[in-house]
């Protein structure tokens, strides 16, 4: 059997400002730089940034897309293998559930959407610039918060290697 | 052509306390006494009391349940109609579409989905003692509070009849 | 505890001559004088024939559409009880599951992954001038053949409830 | 912008005999000859077999799984990269819209989905011992049939290269 690479899924949001893409192509960078390969959501802004610069490193980029085929849903240029799905928004359950792991850098509705399929799966999920929200009762908090985008990877991969096996 | 009643989405969590359940129940029978029809994830908690309440005013209410079957997903004893996804906690996006108007009640991760669902597909959605989040650019506020479960339908109710017909 | 009534989930093609048609009203007529609710795909063809059918007759018809509200999808006319799912053609087999047993009446492809899903979750699925298949080995033979809308319902309601409960 | 290698979908049952199995596993190796991605259900039997064949060529795999993680779901030994869906078999039509052609082996009731699947979607499906089904007035022969492993990877790329971008 080969070993399988880790895979860690990182989401957010279509649009992206400089700054926001910045994170995000570090992320890629040094996810890439650690030997995993990056599952996203395909699409541009977040998803976009964080493929250019896995692709940069030499890493592999799989992206799951909402349309039925690459008209109506194109994957952003730094897509190495694309998925799709057909779904719509309900695809965002499969990004969260397809990482080892799942980084959330900015993002807005959909991405609070993964952010909560990571939550409701047990997923470990690290938070780089993203929302916030609170209920009394519930956990919040089980978002882990990094300060910048190597700290988020190795709170990942570190979250990752914990998980039990699934 | 058969004039179609209004349908109206309530969501909420598995677990309810009994403040909570009674929120809920009064959620369901005022939407009945307004002839709506409740749809929601067809479970027990809010999902059950609202059922309960709805029938109990003579309402139709609509079970959209993650299971294949009613082995895996026993619809509450209060759903006239259970639909079988099979899709897991990925049906709650459907719960969210099939209202007019979404209302929720408390709730805990599966409900932040379906919140983030409705404002992502432009439904409108009311909120009666549930959750709230913030992330800098993003309209939290366009969750409508509720202050009591009559508030909460008339809301939804006026929300749902605004609406462009989609 | 209410006792829930039985439901029947029709499918066949968007298009249908007006012999099917008429094949597909009279199966709505029969399956609503039982006391049964229709489920089905909530579009044109044989889903607005079945669903005519059951309404003449003081029946419930669901919808589970493949949009995800009423301009991507309009319900036919004749659909009590929309269900938005936005998942498109992946929502069919939703449809077969929510049935206590399916009807087939002609059809195109999507009525052929319905009766395949049928099988697959072992839903009792009944044919009247559906597909034929064959493959060495397999048991094609499972679909119960009708002569007639009648015999199609007989055999329908039959197989519901000899169905283990689920 | 990086050039992106052709993806084609292999599907078949979970079961497969050591015959089939030797078809799928030769089908694997001769895409991977041709520099070809393969996308399948992550599964065993066909699934394996194709994968076990694609990587011992050096090819990539991605699987496509049914349950929400690797407890669920444990993907083949042969899969690269395993995407969790959590959607049981209504990810079926996942599998056939990620090829840019499909190649269906041998194969059951969820191969019967997924061939109905490319079907509906148009993508073009080419058939190596499998399923027959006829309907009158529906056109079963748009399955391309191949008389061996080769001819089945030469007809699904040269299709897949006449196919619109999409």
């Amino acid at each position: 059997m080969m070993k399988r690479v880790m895979i860690i899924a990182v989401i957010g949001g279509e649009e992206a400002s400089a700054e926001v893409a910045h994170l995000a192509e570090e992320v890629g960078r040094e996810l890439a730089r650690r030997g995993c390969t990056v599952v996203c959501g395909g699409g541009s802004g977040v998803m976009e940034a964080v493929c250019r610069g896995a692709r940069a490193e030499g890493g592999h980029t799989i992206g799951i897309l909402p349309g039925h085929n690459a008209v109506e849903s194109p994957p952003n240029d730094h897509v190495e293998f694309p998925i799709f799905t057909g779904l719509g928004f309900a695809r965002n359950s499969m990004v969260a559930l397809s990482g080892q792991a799942v980084i959330a850098v900015d993002g807005a509705y959909g991405t609070l959407t993964e952010i909560a399929y990571a939550l409701i799966h047990e997923v470990p999920i690290v938070g780089l610039d993203t929302w916030d929200f609170s209920y009394h009762g519930h956990d919040a908090d089980r978002i882990l918060r990094a300060k910048d985008p190597v700290d988020a990877v190795e709170k990942a991969v570190a979250a990752a290697e914990r998980r039990p096996r699934r």
